[in-house]
């Protein structure tokens, strides 16, 4: 199951993963194509398809983000949106409550008039894309390390202000670096904030299998939720939308999908991908495993602590699942070695000419001298500041605090020298974060505060000064437990109070949480300094030089690395052959029977065991397709030639996992539920006749 | 804090560890050197110390081993041991129940006379080494693959079983491979299995600083434990004993550790360092940090759990911090790179002359071949059968269970086609730990059973049919409560019921725990003839030619990889430059008191803060060594070059994580407590003036 993962791996990667367009044609079904640069001709030869430009803008704007990690569509002209169901974990989560579990249970709203609201979820619809390369290439000649960020930063900050207009509420606009300094664009986005949730499955047909079945296929879930985006307290107007076919694909057929893939590294250096090998991922996968372990425990002890956990454990058994599959593709030498064949190429080319010595230097020099100063300041970096969050610091209410702290002392600087998740164009995300109404559980925040302190003190050693200054005289627990009990910022009355009196209040504030978050924070951020201009910045100019020597070298005509915006990939309906078996591409409703056992992960829920003498055991399910998908991509419509919806992707084929680095047409799949099978269960299962009709029909029954 | 380690690794380090003896000359005062092999020229040349033949006979008899892996010494002519509270950690543990925590709080005997029997600790004293190379090399001779495993397990049985002489209980007889396949050499230890608790201080004290100062220095430990070898129900005559010296020693002093060293792999041929790196750590260092995780939780649940788990929660701890140092030294590229060139040097040296291809032929390929064989098998060995225990299978009934199942099957085999355990030979061993009166507790065998059979189904997939067969349609859960709660071999008497039933007792057994490990031997023991045959096999013949190469080649002159048997290195009291600081040798009991924090793991025990006004704060407490030490050396005595003992080893610094592949005689320290502090301890600190007389006298008081 793919969701923009877990902790700091994936924006580590964005940071390191400097790539630039692939000097190979993209073989096979591979890609994930911008919206602006669509492999035309492949498609004219390969299925003598041409999408016109209507199909192209109905299907960028009838898909959607997730502004957290997931790709979603529209389904009804009425703002019925389709997601997983595991792209609304958080909603469902913060929604439940004592008596409450719609996690587990999942949730049928009566009616349009009965659909709640998500506390913390921004949909962001793609309107528009234009380039904005020269721009940013004018602001950042002739700069270097610290320079070349912050002019870097400034332009960006420019750009994406004059696109918002003055209603940051209305519109949200992204500088994207893409083929890393390739080309720039901005992405000017629609944004909902109010996005109400309309049907979510039980939690065991959804993740039916768990994480025993994560990642395999043959595979039985519904992991399918149903939203729906409100304007003005009123579903929102979609003309732009995908017809649901409740028929499904057929094998073989031409099918796209459209969404969000997060992140590939599929240009990354070799010595940026050796980093990740030996220091990233052991590091990550350390932590990720003890937090695996303290969680499954944790939630033994009641069905209480069970969903409190739920949440965090589901992120991090996905993730575990995928940086293993990582450990393993780069641990294989024929992938690195064919990698380095590809660089040394490159660098001979150059090499052999003192004109292009003279433009590209040599940028593997550079690099590896920036994964040197990396090496040296990584686990440092990890545990005090992280690229998401600090690994030292696992704590909702720490998060808080330290936003807070950073909104306070950034909002007195200049718009482009800001963080940016504190520029204007972004403080909408940032209030809607602060006032959540999702709740924080004390006891389950100084669990995982505890055992990442201890993990701080583990990683920086007891003799570090910046341990001293964290635990003083205490234990990890004691310090844990005097933050959390003493901290107020579980009431979102009190973080907009904080926000709302700036550095005042938070210079006043004597909230323990506050305090130890507004001492550590100078070294945090000398920190994250120096590592954006001692590490981030090099990288990103010497991955910005190879990228331009390929283009020199081979011209252009590839698809940009994955960057959590939209992108659209082709392929058929397809199963592969695993070690000499035939994996077929479609499963059934028989096959989900046969494979239930009455046993966690693979109990099926009461609804699906009595309805089982009114289902037709032949219908579909799910299934594979060659389509070319990467985490960010959960929640994507599959989509046929007609640009109707045929699925809904959830997952990849355990050999996807490798896709981060390259996509392997013979065994790579996409996995996904059939419309056959939503629109089914909505109807037969769960007994939900006026949501059925709106799928079928494209708009709410009430609006006839 | 070096002990034989958790779980897995080691032993299958020492599987694929196939080393030969260094092709240059040992630098410094690198080395472990068997007791009939001394670098006498060096102590000559370098320290003008040349070991009398009584020295090392002395030395030799004095020195012991604890069958559970760690060293030993006697310091006294009435039995009195010396070794680590952490090697004692499972007495002290056992001998722990309601209202009692020795563990914890330590143990002080009244006199003599109340020293209780540890329930299952085996001590070993070398009485001789015999060469039986020509032996082992004429039964192995033409033999290959499973051939030559048999051969060779003949032989070392009737080599064994001669050496014993029918009296098992008294002798225990070990045929040793040096320079693997360079030298075989027969051990000849005296056994004693009536052990006795003399001494332990508070945890608190034996291991100030915890997991945080482990494997760090300076440090302020008290890892001791007093033990006494009991014979016919008295103690022991060891006339052979380490006169103590309360003064401890000097800084720049030669110095000699004895010991038993457990494994290194510094000839392990480069592929297997690189198997190991990519596939082994990864593994064993995700499920350590699982159960540091779960185990962290479970003991915050309280005194009774944390008691439950201590014990393991210390091996994993520990096994963490070994792993990630190897990781990260195995990471390092001109590691990895000086061992191949060296490889690629012998390898030219062979090609150059076609008879030397025709003697040694092409060893390296043979282990390619076979670790194309490891790596498929790999997951399914460790989890199902692995070296030491199966990783699916953590609970001490189970591996109860499993014993017993195989002593019935193997019994009615002739003694050399036997697995090892169940040789004639290691018989009282076997009997030992299934008599052993160390309470199981369920809630904790239970918790460790689930969570092992989650990884099983995690590892093998829930489509495997060995996981169908084990977990049928339960969860894991499910299956580990029954298991745990309807078995009675919790109970030492029912153990040695079905043990004295032979295989009739195991076939009638309906013992839930015993119908497991019966029904699923059958593959187990299939997977591990597989492993022997196809990776062992070949990887100890790949590099017994290897080692004959270099022999041929270079000649011999040095020590052979680390194989838990006895050792002795040199080297002089020692710190180092750490990044430009200079780190003393020595600490003193001032640091301590400076260093409490009154928090764990930094709090003083009661007696110790009591004790302060009445210390001179200048005694001499640890210090650091350049001797070549290595896991197995805990509890190895520090002596001078009178024989007296001066110090008691109980961890490495930091750099000494590398030892495993390679010494660096500027960094790489032994760490050890002095016998000054150790002396001041017993009679001031705790006022045993009894115990503190027999260490300066070295003889019982009360014998006098």
């Amino acid at each position: 199951m793919r969701v923009l993962s877990f902790g700091a791996v994936v924006p580590l990667l964005a940071a390191t993963a400097l790539s630039a367009v692939s000097a190979v044609p993209a073989l096979g079904e591979e890609g994930m194509w911008t919206m602006d640069h669509l492999p035309l001709s492949q498609l004219r030869d390969k299925y003598h398809f041409e999408p016109s430009a209507a199909w192209i803008e109905r299907v960028t704007r009838a898909s959607a983000r997730l502004a957290l990690g997931c790709s979603a569509s529209f389904v009804s002209a009425d703002g019925l949106v389709m997601t997983n169901h595991h792209c609304a974990n958080e909603c469902l989560s913060e929604l439940s409550g004592p008596g409450r579990n719609y996690m587990a249970d999942g949730y049928r709203a009566a009616g349009q008039a009965s659909e709640p609201k998500c506390p913390a979820m921004e949909l962001d619809q793609l309107y528009a894309i234009t380039d904005v390369t020269d721009r940013m290439n004018d602001a950042t000649k002739g700069h270097e390390g610290a320079d070349y960020n912050h002019a870097q930063h400034a332009a960006e900050s420019a750009i994406e202000h004059e696109c918002i207009g003055g209603d940051a509420t209305t519109w949200r606009c992204d500088v994207v670096s893409l083929y890393h300094g390739g080309r720039y664009a901005l992405y000017r986005y629609k944004r909902y904030q109010d996005v109400r949730l309309v049907f979510a499955p039980d939690q065991q047909i959804a993740f039916f299998g768990g994480d025993p079945d994560n990642f395999n296929f043959p595979r039985y879930d519904l992991d399918v939720t149903f939203l729906r985006a409100y304007e003005n307290g009123r579903p929102a107007a979609t003309p732009d939308f995908l017809p649901f076919d409740v028929n499904g694909p057929k094998a073989g057929e031409l099918v796209f999908t459209s969404g969000n893939p997060g992140s590939t590294s599929r240009e990354t250096p070799v010595a940026s991908l050796r980093f990740l090998h030996d220091v990233v991922l052991p590091l990550t996968l350390s932590r990720l495993s003890a937090l695996d372990g303290l969680l499954w425990e944790y939630s033994r002890q009641g069905g209480e602590q069970a969903r409190q956990a739920e949440e965090v454990w589901f992120g991090v058994q996905n993730g575990l699942k995928v940086y293993r599959g990582w450990m393993q593709t780069l641990a294989d030498p024929a992938v690195l070695a064919g990698k380095a064949k590809a660089e040394a190429e490159l660098k001979d080319w150059i090499d052999a000419d003192p004109a292009r010595q003279k433009q590209f230097g040599d940028p593997w020099a550079q690099i590896d001298r920036a994964i040197e100063t990396q090496r040296k300041l990584f686990t440092r970096f990890t545990y005090i500041e992280g690229t998401r969050s600090p690994a030292g610091f696992d704590s909702d209410l720490f998060g808080y605090a330290r936003m807070l702290v950073r909104a306070a002392s950034q909002s007195g600087k200049p718009d482009a020298e800001r963080l940016p998740a504190f520029r204007d164009a972004r403080l909408p995300a940032l209030k809607a974060a602060l006032g959540s109404s999702a709740p924080v559980h004390p006891q389950f925040d100084a669990t995982t505060l505890a055992f990442s302190l201890t993990g701080l003190r583990q990683a920086l050693t007891a003799d570090d000064p910046f341990v001293h200054e964290v635990l003083g005289k205490q234990s990890p627990d004691e310090v844990a437990h005097a933050l959390v009990s003493g901290s107020k910022l579980g009431d979102p009355a009190v973080r907009m109070a904080l926000y709302k009196g700036g550095s005042a209040a938070i210079e006043a504030s004597t909230d323990p949480m506050i305090v130890l978050a507004r001492r550590i924070d100078p070294e945090a951020l000398a920190l994250r300094k120096q590592y954006e201009d001692q590490v981030v910045a090099p990288l990103a100019k010497a991955s910005e030089a190879i990228a331009r020597a390929r283009f020199a070298k081979d011209g252009a005509n590839s698809y940009p690395d994955a960057t959590f915006t939209q992108r659209l990939s082709y392929g058929t309906v397809k199963g592969w052959n695993e070690n000499g078996r035939e994996i077929a591409p479609f499963t059934d409703f028989a096959g989900l029977y046969a494979r239930a056992t009455g046993s966690e992960p693979f109990r099926l829920p009461k609804v699906w065991l009595d309805a089982k003498p009114r289902l037709d055991l032949k219908t579909k399910f799910d299934f594979a397709t060659t389509n070319d998908i990467i985490g960010g991509n959960s929640g994507s419509p599959v989509l046929d030639r007609d640009g109707h919806a045929v699925g809904l992707i959830f997952d990849g084929n355990i050999h996807s996992l490798g896709g981060d680095f390259l996509y392997d047409p013979e065994l790579n799949r996409a996995v996904a539920v059939d419309t056959t099978a939503l629109y089914t269960a909505v109807k037969d299962v769960y007994g939900l006749p006026a949501l059925a009709e709106e799928l079928r029909a494209g708009k709410l029954p009430a609006s006839k």
